[in-house]
């Protein structure tokens, strides 16, 4: 296909998944071939049917030859799950049976896998949880090995690549992603992909800029075109001009300088200028985010996300299986505290990925501790193994989407006969572990202070609170626009909680979005937060802003944030204040 | 097929669309034969393509002539839209070109059109509106009557019913329930339906009883079996013992007395023993509603919804088409002032009803004032026609779905926008005109008191917002047991919300479900509000409570209230006070 002469300094947006600047040539990884689709003769089932196992059992070994390889690479070593993930997957009913069924309709193998894909893709993108939603991407890995394998195309190599280039493909899947080399992969930019897909986790993980979600780029691009990745900002130019290359080489100076004197912030507190101390904790997840966690000086763990140990596994994870994760987080950790929230997402979305739920407002619906409690046994054996791991270091334990003092209650009954049952069964657990919940419903933004007198901590999620208190799924590209942390309401629903958290004295953190982003820290100041959690990546310009700023001026800026009526009011005036005290940080675009 | 015989006194739950007790004998409408799907050869596709054709004409020539008979009957002649709109769904592209492709693709028109009408049910199963999911019966009642005509089966006579009997069908499209002799038929229950099925308001128009969705009571009863429907609390006992019979027919009988006595109320006014005088106006919509509205003594309208003049018809409706809608309401109700609420649903949803929207969360979408700021043409021409209707009577207007001052502003510019237009053009129009907003997003509640400074009134729509609030869909199955009016944040925010209007001055209404309920009224008292808008149905028993209790003791009540954490505490606190207060109401079980 002939491609357009590109325009110099073609600015391409996209999703940034790991930050960073690139600037080199790009190295176009081949497009898959298009897929033929024809029928086949009744008399031909049989060997089309034997022939898309075949199809299987190759992918299989292939799959567990590059696991074989992986494993003997030690910083990818904590990856390995993902390619169990794929071997799940080349087993999953609607995959196989519907790729078959179409074969029986009288299709070939390509044709029929291609259909069967397609289907599995319009059930994921019905999907609200973003988490979820990016899983489909490793279904999309698969299908795209299996059909290679069916066409007789090549494995596209990326570990053979020759020399240092910025790496474009319509899709990379996490094989390919841990195949890569780190000196010679600059950087990478995928038409498809989401901030949370397996392939962006790894790219964070080795460290390289990369870009996704670009949806065209591979048929504007060709071998050797100059090109700059902005992972930061999600930005991809090509062709640059002398004066942009310039600018980005600039840019990519002050970011590496940067990046080394954040790293100078790891071992020193965040502590404000009025001398308030402010706990910086991570959003973890997976054991492989660790070593990165450690480097930023993460403070402990504020939000422990346990839905991956019920994701793409056939079977809900044992007692012993979380204990084992637990005590791993918990062990690394010490002696700071990990807050381990109970499984927080939709009953069909666990055991399997494929198993997509059918609500019509899934955000509304059966999800978070509503789930936990209409499944009694999978919380008893989740809050037992968090039980049985508290005996390796600090732990709390945190209910998501709470509405009311009902649910909290019934939490806690359930939570205390498990701790009957531990200590007759002989089992240690630590007695005065700490209980809280997330603060994301209004009903529990506004009943705080009676929720406040029955936990030890709240920790406010910011992301869905935002959401249900405007009714606004920030998902939906029409109205995403009316999703703004800076509204009105949330300042004063935040107030409300951080008001009621300090009179019955116990601890407030906030884990949304909003506790990463510098912009956001004087408000949180004058919040009166002293706790914040988010993605440890962040934690360093966190902390370098804590420092600068008092946290009385905070409370002065919130005083006059509330005379204000709009949330774009309100950002004006935080953006003016916060150039006013740190005018170097803004100059540098560093906020 | 043999039917087990039916138990003395078997009780079946249904959707109670039109209160009253029937008592008689059921006559069941035979139900269609099963439909049977054949592949048919290549080259009988045209002659089937054909026959399809002659089918849709067949029911196109149906509908006209039912039409042409209806509009002979006075009391029926509002109803005449819904004939329109089934002549309509007969040009629907989907329904149309989804049964010609199917029969292009080998099959009879019969199966053909059976897998279309499963794919188009599928569809509407996943709206969450109940209105437009309740619309997928027309698309029924169309393809039933498409069906008939394809196997040659008669139109089931309703009308030919020969003695006084209970109507028992698999469903009832509008057409037959028009055809009703409302001397014959006692009442009517069916298998399918839903509460805003056109039906069932239909039903009670006519005032028939009626339950509706009762599944399989089709397959369970025959011609002769003695039953009882009870339309107000959606039972069905089928071959009642003479002691339930007695009892029901002991309960027809007060109600009966209470619906004359009930109907005494009419001219009196609403006010509480310590003389506070409450309003209850109307929640209207068509024009067929105005006699049961005037009979039920309805002050105005608080809440008009005019979704009505965008659904089931091919173009949004023209200014002069709203004007002669909103003239004909506002004479009706003069002196009286009608409260006209602007567009109040999604985009996709009008013009075609097939069309549905495409929102992984639609309740947190774009909907409500969010859509019509987003389509400025349509915003415009229903203003315009509201203001030039504001010349024939009182009318204030009210925007849907408010989150914030900007959306308020927006909309208030346009409007003023518009006024200019309207002076240039010389139309007149009321320069006074009250402009309000729904309270039905958490973020309203929470900034109430500055949104009370910038409209003229309030009027809190509970349904959304404990919707919202408590971060649940009640349309959802697994979590519908967590919609709860008396959830403690649910009483913050109506509280919340009161106190801004109170101190700013302004009129505030209550126009969700709760207003209707009895058993709210005193803590509606206490609350402060003066004013509910609800089914004028519920007008009379709404009435009858008030009169009998005192505005203070709901503020008492109040204070009481607020003390307890939990709905179930609230709920039997506020029932042992009004079964204090009121026991011989309670005693009838008429709250």
């Amino acid at each position: 296909m002939a491609k357009t002469e590109v325009a110099t300094d073609t600015y391409l947006v996209g999703i940034g998944v790991s930050p960073g600047i690139s600037i080199g040539e790009i190295n176009l990884l081949s497009h898959s071939a298009s897929i033929d689709e024809w029928p086949i003769a009744e008399d031909e089932i049989a060997a089309e049917l034997e022939r898309f196992q075949w199809a299987l059992q190759q992918a299989r070994e292939q799959l567990l030859e590059i696991k074989a390889s992986v494993s003997r690479k030690k910083h990818l070593r904590e990856h390995l799950y993902i390619l169990d993930t794929h071997l799940l997957i080349l087993e999953d009913e609607m995959l196989v049976q519907g790729t078959e069924k179409e074969i029986q309709g009288g299709l070939n193998s390509e044709g029929a896998l291609k259909r069967t894909l397609r289907k599995l893709r319009q059930m994921f993108e019905n999907i609200e949880d973003e988490y979820l939603r990016d899983r489909s991407s490793d279904v999309d890995a698969v299908g795209s090995r299996l059909m290679r394998i069916l066409t007789g195309e090549n494995e596209r190599s990326i570990a053979d690549i020759g020399h240092k280039a910025l790496v474009v493909a319509h899709d990379l899947s996490p094989a390919e992603t841990m195949q890569m080399d780190r000196e010679k992969v600059l950087g990478f930019v995928t038409d498809k992909g989401g901030q949370t897909s397996h392939t962006a986790i790894l790219a964070r993980s080795l460290e390289i800029p990369a870009v996704v979600g670009l949806e065209t780029i591979t048929s504007l691009v060709h071998d050797g075109l100059p090109a700059i990745i902005d992972g930061s900002n999600g930005i991809v130019i090509l062709k640059p001009s002398e004066e942009t290359f310039k600018e980005y080489l600039k840019r990519k100076q002050s970011y590496e300088y940067l990046e080394k004197e954040l790293h100078g912030f790891r071992d020193l507190p965040a502590i404000t200028t009025d001398n308030v101390r402010v706990t910086l904790r991570g959003n973890l997840e997976m054991a492989s985010e660790f070593p990165v966690s450690r480097k930023h000086g993460t403070e402990g763990v504020g939000l422990y996300r346990t839905e991956f140990l019920y994701l793409g596994h056939n079977e809900t994870p044992s007692e012993e299986e979380q204990i084992e994760a637990y005590r791993e987080i918990l062990t690394e950790m010490q002696p700071e505290s990990v807050t381990i929230r109970t499984l927080d997402c939709g009953g069909d979305k666990i055991v399997s990925q494929l198993n997509v739920h059918d609500e019509a407002n899934p955000a509304m619906g059966l999800r978070g501790i509503r789930f936990s409690l209409s499944e009694g046994n999978l919380f008893r054996t989740q809050l037992r193994a968090i039980l049985r791991a508290s005996v390796h270091g600090k732990v709390r334990i945190m209910f998501p989407m709470i509405s009311g003092v009902v649910e909290l209650q019934r939490s806690k009954r359930i939570l205390r006969e498990v701790q009957l049952e531990l200590t007759r069964d002989g089992h240690a657990f630590d007695p005065d572990i700490e209980i809280g919940i997330m603060i994301e419903t209004p009903s529990a933004v506004l009943l705080a202070d009676v929720l406040a007198e029955q936990v030890d901590f709240f920790s406010i999620g910011t992301n869905d609170l935002i959401q249900y208190c405007l009714a606004v799924d920030r998902g939906n590209e029409h109205v995403a626009y009316l999703y703004e942390p800076l509204h009105p309401a949330i300042l004063k629903a935040l107030q409300m909680v951080c008001r009621a958290a300090n009179n019955a004295g116990i601890d407030v953190c906030l884990c949304g979005e909003m506790a990463g982003e510098p912009i956001y820290a004087l408000v949180l100041l004058g919040l009166g937060l002293h706790e914040l959690s988010m993605n440890p990546g962040s934690i360093p310009r966190v902390k370098r802003v804590i420092r600068r700023l008092a946290k009385s001026d905070g409370e002065v800026l919130l005083q006059d944030l509330q005379q204000l009526q709009t949330a774009k009011e309100v950002s004006s005036h935080l953006d003016r204040k916060m150039r006013e005290l740190l005018p170097d940080i803004f100059d540098q675009s560093l906020i």
